[in-house]
């Protein structure tokens, strides 16, 4: 087996193809906006896919308008080794989430190619389609894209049937899109943390143990909306500080449950929200995220307790309702492991971490191993043009990739 | 002195009034919506113009057009015995806010012009100009309505000037509206509740201790805008759990001060508002009203205090700027006890409350003697077509008006 230890990413030119892609979809501001399956979404998926070719990959698009480039394997009959993320942005994104795991994994291929190398396994690089809002190129790998072409919300409000056709998709087709760990031994996603922890504990480089669950509810708050200069405080129904009761022990139990959950009121309305009324009436949104499915049912069974207790104790009608529960996605123990004896080999600093935010990867992850390196983002700003990862972070993240795909080549081997 | 104890109210009169006055600007729902200076108010003050008239009473408007009917005395050198409510509604007001108190009034004369009586002092009768919104007529009276006319905020945006004249009023001579505790002796005002304190306790009349002062302000709170899920609670700014731990100590300080103090936090806006954000900033109103100057300003400094701990702790920044302050108005004891005793000479029960509602008498009662009678309001509600006191109760009310006056008749001819 050939000796891959000195093999290195060519920096300068990741960097160049980071800002090179980014110009597509740029704004005045410095913000970039490639929404999926537009026209700057297009030109960008033909340009990575140029790169692809030109680094020696075979192109493919499947059903669900993921690009996908094959680089063979020197045993072309075990399954791939697979890696990427997306190049699709929000209205308001930057330069570095999604693409920067994709234009990695062209570096690795391009690296294989300079040095006339072949994994063991064939290595695939994937830009999944439209990350940011359906996620219907990952899901459909995973078998779990609705089938309902109205559960998707695109731009522009163009159907999901058309999204899909002006990229080379074909929604008639999308079970085909399915992938097993038959055919992908693992899944491994560099990506910017789009959080602070990196920055704060000083790390080169987050270990990901899982990507978090996420429920959603909508909580409404009934009291009895009444003149604040004539109704006596113990004949009040006062929703808002009803609502305040529920805001901090949803804070308290995020911060005392084990395994750094979080939990977050982040909407309220309040009725009639004027300044002489007892609030009569409040709606507020709660979302809370944890790497473990167990916690996170825990929390809600607390946290339905307290509802009951408050309501009581307050005179008002509280209904919890849920909007959305995604279940938490572990990134494989050896997967991690092996990413930390990447970073021990070259001296980087890291840390594990759970991801808190949505990534391809939680949707491969549900069928096959699966593991994320996290690279910092200053100030953990995320989505907006100040987005920002230095190109020695990004340079760091791509050689962690590369070395732990080296690794995974001789681990799944080993399995075999 | 005549006997005046057999002396009542024609109750029927009065009801069949409250209906015909809440004729004048009535809709569909039971609303009635009469804007000062509108043409629904000018058609009423017409109406109630004629009423006095018939009743014996002179008529002037002075020049913050105030109505005001007089019905002489035996003694015309001595100031007057004043009462009176307003006319004007809110945009979607009852048949008795205001109302009661100008028609038990008018009933008043009624009943000495029957009976061939007079009292030794003047009888006034008022109705009070815009006390919905401006307060300019009662304001006027106490020397206190601002200079300034763009402080007027009036119906579909007419200067109060022009508001004036089209009443009979004059914004250029607004100071000779001005009046003294030389020339009233004092003011008695019969007005509904607008809360729910009386049918609770079962009580026929409310004698009001005064009228609370109020001081508002507004409070912001910025904390930092974050990602709800990549943001580890320990690194959270969040202005929205600040904002409920003082939505919390505002409910907790009024629940325990002495006095029965109301602090309300009525209005908050949350920015950015939506379910994947911690909140970066936070507004919000609140309403503190007390009888004690003292107290609101001993909630406001502890409240003070409590900010302070609660910024620290929670690493934001709380500003708390005033907006309003007016000053708490004490009805006068001995006229309380001569209400007290009018509710005991009748078989009424009886409790004494403070008015936590503006109302004329406020600003009367800071250059003159002052009380207030309150009869109940149907579950507390006010401002609203469903605003409602029995007839029955509207007519005890009228009679511990009637009987007061007599009282104070006599007793402020003790003290000349």
């Amino acid at each position: 087996m050939t000796n891959t230890t000195g093999l290195t990413i060519n920096g300068d030119r990741l960097n160049r193809n980071v800002n090179e892609l980014a110009k597509i979809g740029r704004q005045e501001d410095g913000v970039v906006r490639r929404l999926a399956f537009s026209l700057e979404d297009i030109a960008a998926r033909d340009r990575v896919s140029q790169w692809m070719q030109e680094a020696g990959m075979a192109i493919r698009i499947d059903s669900a308008s993921n690009l996908i480039g094959t680089y063979p394997g020197l045993e072309p009959d075990l399954p791939v080794l697979a890696t990427g993320s997306h190049i699709d942005t929000v209205p308001s994104g930057g330069r570095f989430d999604g693409a920067l795991g994709v234009l990695a994994g062209l570096e690795v291929a391009r690296v294989l190619q300079e040095n006339d190398l072949l994994l063991q396994h064939p290595f695939e690089v994937i830009a999944f389609a439209d990350e940011e809002r359906t996620m219907v190129g990952s899901k459909s790998m995973a078998g779990s894209a609705p089938e309902n072409p109205e559960h998707y919300i695109t731009s522009d409000g163009v159907s999901i049937q058309d999204c899909l056709s002006r990229t080379g998709g074909n929604w008639e087709r999308l079970p085909t899109a399915r992938r097993t760990s038959d055919d992908i031994a693992c899944f491994l996603e560099l990506h910017v943390e789009q959080g602070g922890v990196l920055e704060v504990l000083e790390c080169d480089i987050g270990v990901v143990e899982g990507i978090v669950g996420q429920q959603r509810f909508r909580i409404t708050i009934q009291g009895q909306t009444n003149h604040a200069g004539t109704t006596p405080m113990h004949m009040r129904r006062d929703a808002l500080t009803t609502a305040a009761q529920l805001i901090l022990a949803v804070e308290d139990m995020a911060r005392h449950f084990p395994g750094d959950p979080v939990a977050t009121v982040g909407a309220v309305q309040v009725w009639p929200n004027t300044i002489n009324t007892v609030p009569g009436f409040v709606e507020m949104c709660l979302d809370m995220r944890s790497l473990s499915q167990q916690e996170i049912e825990h929390m809600l069974a607390q946290l339905k307790r307290k509802i009951e207790s408050v309501a009581v104790a307050t005179r008002t009608k509280i209904r919890i309702k849920p909007e959305l529960e995604l279940k938490p996605t572990l990134a494989t123990a050896e997967v991690q492991s092996l990413i930390v004896e990447s970073c021990e080999d070259l001296g980087l600093s890291y840390t594990h971490l759970p991801s808190r935010a949505s990534h391809d990867a939680q949707e491969i992850g549900r069928f096959t191993d699966m593991g994320m390196i996290f690279v910092p983002s200053r100030e953990g700003v995320s989505h907006s043009g100040e987005e920002y990862t230095s190109p020695e972070q990004c340079v760091q993240g791509a050689t962690v990739l590369l070395r732990t795909l080296f690794k995974l080549d001789r681990y799944y081997l080993s399995l075999t």
